[in-house]
């Protein structure tokens, strides 16, 4: 890496004249390798404390992602960015989706597990899926080792805070942080962007209201084992009709080469690529998010073997 | 709100020397509330003119958002992103929605008054749903107290400009503000995005073309009150199959809580909140947009009441 | 052009002191017209080699493009934005489409030819519509006259290649270049994005691989013409049902006020806009890719004459 990062123009490194900062967070585990840290510029070099906001003058801005189940024909999403980049003209925001099926908590979780350890340290990431609007479940955010997590207390990013664990957790009850009106019905608007804001431009965590030690946590079924047969269920179905399971590698008493599915009737093996197979054939493999997927090459494994979200996925040694 | 502003860094409250300047423009409602002015940075404080761009070696970008019936299967959307970043390397693009179903006005003048009004001062909002594309229409830009409004002559911003009276508008006829070739299908392209773009960099109204003073205005159906009697119609579906009409609190001769509402068959109240109700009970109440909703907790009123837009929603004292 | 300039104000030109540097790229037809260039800043107008990176401390930002099949309902784009991000904080990222249906190249193909060539000098286009993932299929950087171009050799650059031709196609083998651990589904993640940020960042394009000499490079077919008969297919269905035909201007052998044209057993004429035939009647006309497309004015073509892509569009003359 050196002889790349060599060629780069060295003002593009921007390392503080006191060198890489102390992380005060605790150590977790980032998609981008730990050691060493990769020597691109990244909030938390550039400051003792990477939830300082940064970028006044220079180039990198703070990033406030979202996630909901508005869908995009209306003007829900639209009010939300509207209502950050007035707060916090300085915030760069990012949609992760708002496809996710209404009041799918589930579904946005796994979307949420999917993208938000890719960010930046210092990222806000919101997720409004949000069936309780105005009734009683507390507004939260969560601040871990990286990220502040913003959303409503449903377990919506409980996939997310196994890998992100939260150091702190606050109820947003200070009105003030909030729209002057308040709707029962979208607090993505009134409540959730302005608190995104509003830590984009610094505003200390305990400025939003109490802390609390407990909140809903959301887990998946762990997968059966009974000697060589491991039980699984479909837990998702993405876009492309692939069925992920809650089967990971470190679920199989034996090695996945060894190793037949079973899924709807169908019974296949574990591959390395989709392309191990012909098009239009079943295969299972462990997808990028480390559960075994089971997919039809270029087709839709949920039409293909009518299999979703609950069925069971049988995973045994082969014979 | 102090105790908690004076925890900024100083440095990112940006007041300019000689304080907040006064604001040239009409006194509009900002769902921020006015009075006093939320005492976050607005493009607003750094200027005597709002509509000057802002943001030159600053980290506040000017906003161009996106309206349109262009879907995103195709390269519409991404074409004229290509031209305002090309023009304009200085703007921040904002998708609101370009899910608007095919040709429908009236659903994009929904989505832009409910996301419009919480973008900062300054921000150039395009809306392109054109059904009269490369024909008589005109192409219109709408001056407010603090937006641009870019888009055909088919009523698409009449919703939005309740909120936001217009001050100016002018017809745009000067072909140097176009793309060199104008295509008589694609003025979103060709048109419209290059207008956003010389906004964003400056270019006074006045050299777009001739001012106009008459336009396209859609009005939505006012209910009909008789005694203790409001009929009303839905006006919009949303993508919850939540059922949006044209009844506000203003309309009901009577208190919310003495009312039933009757839709489609069935006959409920005005609640407060979602949770007011069994999942998969229908309700009344008013949404996030100030009007009448009727719903069903966790699914869908339009599919499950068969009610769509035209349809009638009638509101009477509960005896 | 002169009047509108003169009145923008000078320091946002900013042209640099030894005024507009020679273009070391081969003359490619911008959709800005290109002789005068259009005197708006551009990156190409700040260096004199257009594919260093720009912005530091201005407020022009390094633009990646994406476009893809990976809907937005799962986390596959976010974790995509996300890894370039963090990997280059100073990248601007803009969405073309994800709604390429699964695998289908060649609608990714037409989006990117109908978007890509829009934006400005430097952008860098990532497309990942690829089904071979994991197999032997190469990951290629093209450098255009323009642009980087990232993606799978499959094809998918093809149509924009024809405007853009390539200078340069490195094959991505490099795996410092890539994310630590690469999966065998995700290189959109993995491979693509890390690449498109370490092109942002200034990593020279031979870092990343050896040059190759050939690369996967689809045709559309071209139209048969007999005499004065044009045999043409419908090459592609854009979002409101019109039928894009693989017919230009230039194989007509006669004008096309004097032109007949027949699809799914309609006959109907070239037209200049929608509006020269009433609503729901079909029409031809030029869109907005230069392509012959058979519409139905404010309809589906594709609904309406039951006509979809590999389909006969005849064109003939008029008798």
């Amino acid at each position: 890496m050196e002889g790349v990062l060599s060629s780069y123009p060295i003002h593009l490194l921007k390392l503080p004249s006191g060198g890489p900062s102390p992380d005060p967070a605790p150590q977790v585990r980032s998609p981008f390798g730990s050691s060493p840290r990769p020597p691109l510029p990244s909030i938390s070099t550039h400051s003792h404390d990477p939830f300082v906001p940064q970028g006044q003058g220079g180039t990198v801005r703070r990033i406030v992602t979202l996630t909901s189940d508005f869908g995009t024909k209306d003007g829900f999403v639209g009010a939300m960015k509207g209502v950050i980049l007035s707060l916090a003209p300085e915030a760069s925001v990012v949609d992760i989706t708002h496809e996710v099926p209404p009041q799918s908590v589930w579904d946005a979780a796994f979307a949420l597990e999917a993208s938000c350890p890719y960010f930046p340290e210092g990222t806000v990431h919101v997720a409004v899926v949000d069936p309780g609007v105005g009734g009683e479940r507390r507004a939260l955010i969560f601040r871990t080792g990286r990220y502040f997590l913003v959303g409503p207390d449903n377990g919506v990013f409980s996939l997310l805070l196994k890998r992100e664990p939260p150091m702190r957790v606050v109820s947003m009850e200070n009105r003030e942080l909030m729209l002057p009106e308040v709707s029962n019905t979208f607090h993505g608007r009134d409540v959730f962007a302005p608190a995104a804001a509003h830590l984009v431009r610094g505003v200390p965590l305990d400025s939003f209201g109490p802390e609390v030690e407990d909140w809903v946590n959301l887990h998946l079924p762990e997968p059966e084992v009974r000697g060589d047969l491991v039980l699984g269920k479909v837990v998702h179905t993405d876009r492309f009709g692939n069925l992920v399971t809650n089967i990971k590698m470190e679920h199989l008493p034996f090695p996945p080469e060894g190793a037949v599915v079973r899924a709807g009737g169908v019974t296949t093996k574990i591959y390395p690529v989709y392309s191990s197979v012909p098009k239009g054939a079943p295969l299972a493999l462990f997808g990028s998010g480390g559960r075994l997927e089971v997919a039809v090459r270029e087709g839709s494994a949920h039409r293909t073997l009518e299999v979703g979200e609950g069925d069971e996925v049988i995973v045994e040694r082969a014979r």
